[in-house]
């Protein structure tokens, strides 16, 4: 098969973790017969620079024509603690999201056995988690109107859901469930929030499609708790855009394996893989980032957005192999030899 | 000294617990020639089922006539689940809150060294842990304008907050910064909120004011994944309305001492004090639930509201003690002999 991928390698590290991704996928391709095309595009913080923008229109014109997008990170220190800066690098994001049409976030959490150590949680408590977020990404308070009164001395976010924005998330939910264990979780705040009353409402009416799936409903606040103490009793969560925000990011730290998490955001029509972990300023041009999560990223798109699982497997493949023989950066060397980004990558290309 | 304290026992083991607590204070008054009135009113599920009302104006009336309220804990499983029901005890909660002007939630966690196997986080991560939220708890999301459109099919609920509101907030927290570590932590989404751009702005306006504080400002997202990397990296914490809710509740179970953590809510004229654990239904009436948090609220009350430390020390005392002796409730037994509710309550008034 013929694939054209858009490249946004980002800021930071992004660059050169997605330098390993693109070569671990030409691999792939090569030993299963397919032609990939990879179409680079400027974003974040170095679209500013060049452009002036961090999602420029012709950026867009290539995500939109392509079959996926395979994206690094973006985000840079200069922008940093001036959230009231005119142009910044988290504003291309959301608008490549609503662009796009990516409605759902779609994030992992699990855990890798010789990796439990890493978790800042004892083991017995996350031994086993495999989790799994549908974030809503293009709705409720980010999208909604904000702005001033009173001389500016008044701020207001709104927060804004329809019902359709819902069951589109819901219906990914319900249809993630059944591939799985059979279990929803939806969290809401539906004890204060009318938006939270109907996401509550419109899940309950969708129960009777998917007789199988056990559907539970948690409020945020109990659920950002037992996301600490047990995070193995949860399977597939769906959420609304700003809890989605803080809990995902909670769930990706327990697991001790953040710097090999992987991500989707799906729209109707394309979607975006990427790692969960951000740009690592500190850590550009050094050779020492991890470059497993965008490599596992790329795996993700094979499976889900060509619906080419095999191809998703032998990438899953090499990064467990690569994790059994150390072949690691030094965020997982505990000590031992730590390889450099450029290296695990040839590694993993090599043995695909 | 006189007091008039309204007790607010509310539901399911919040009455086992606030008899354990107003032993406790009794027995300081006595000791330190203190005259307390307690003055009972219904609220919650209780006062619904009484009189139809989570918190009827008579219950009002008392709590604004006193000089502060012990507060237990409200919720009945009757009403979960049903977030559409014409009445529900939170109601009475947020009206509670709105109506005594609670702008302040104090949310203090903190780590008991022969507890620390209790946490669900490794020792060397949860070890030292001291830290304090300040949660606003009259605006925001909550009490903003809230309904639906469309025939039922958009809803909205609008966030709002005025200058005026942060800094009142943000003034406590640089007050209880300077008699700690000096340490104040903004969390906030000024990277996509306008409501956090104006907290932002508002807190760094007021740092000149407080030249010896040290201010660092970090978005809700970086903070959910830090409270679980390295909790006792943090110090005084201040923030919104729902990021207070979610954040507080995550940091209450790294400790493991939840059973254990009290709160105190501020408002100009009155202040409320109550565990932050809740109602407890499959507990009640068992003589089983603990109470110490209750009592700790106690102390947080003779501290915070009369300006007592000795009092509210002769408390903390008694519960060290308590934990040193192993007069301990199930929950911390440990598999060693459990103590009553009652027995706690009995052998903390007598050791004050
Ligand atoms: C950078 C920011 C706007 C973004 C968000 O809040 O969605 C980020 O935190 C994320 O989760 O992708
Ligand atoms: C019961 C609910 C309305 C309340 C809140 O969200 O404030 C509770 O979670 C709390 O934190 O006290």
């Amino acid at each position: 098969m013929k694939f054209n991928i858009a490249l946004l390698a980002g800021d930071g590290i992004g660059p050169e973790v997605i330098e390993q991704a693109v070569k671990v996928s030409d691999a792939v391709a090569k030993k299963f017969g397919h032609e990939i095309t990879w179409r680079p595009a400027l974003t974040g913080a170095a679209a500013i620079d060049a452009v002036g923008e961090p999602y420029p229109d012709e950026t867009h014109e290539v995500c939109a024509t392509s079959d996926a997008v395979l994206f690094g990170a973006i985000g840079h220190p200069k922008f940093d603690n001036d959230p009231s800066a005119p142009v910044r690098p988290e504003q291309g994001l959301l608008k490549m999201r609503k662009k796009l049409g990516l409605f759902a976030n779609v994030r992992p959490t699990f855990t890798f056995p010789s990796l439990l150590d890493k978790s800042p949680l004892k083991q017995e408590r996350i031994e086993g988690t495999d989790l799994v977020f549908l974030r809503e990404l293009t709705g409720g308070i980010y999208f909604g109107e904000k702005g001033r009164r009173d001389e500016g001395e008044t701020a207001f976010d709104n927060c804004v859901y329809t019902r359709e924005e819902v069951q589109r998330l819901a219906k990914k939910g319900f249809e993630l469930a059944m591939t799985r264990s059979k279990k929803l979780c939806c969290v809401d705040k539906a004890n204060v929030l009318e938006t939270s009353r109907l996401w509550r409402e419109t899940v309950q009416a969708m129960e009777k499609d998917y007789p199988e799936v056990e559907v539970s409903y948690e409020f945020v606040d109990a659920v950002a708790m037992r996301l600490v103490q047990w995070p193995n009793s949860y399977d597939v969560l769906i959420t609304e855009n700003l809890f989605g925000d803080i809990l995902t990011d909670e769930a990706s730290v327990i697991s001790g394996s953040m710097g090999l998490m992987p991500s989707a955001s799906m729209g109707a029509d394309i979607a975006l893989f990427e790692p969960i972990h951000g740009s690592y300023p500190q850590a550009t041009g050094l050779n020492i980032a991890n470059p497993m999560a965008t490599v596992l990223s790329a795996a993700m798109m094979f499976e889900t957005a060509f619906n080419l699982p095999e191809e998703g497997q032998a990438i899953r493949d090499a990064v467990n192999k690569a994790l059994a023989e150390g072949i690691v950066t030094e965020d997982l060397a505990n000590g031992g030899k730590a390889y450099g980004t450029k290296e695990v990558g040839d590694w993993l290309a090599a043995n695909i």
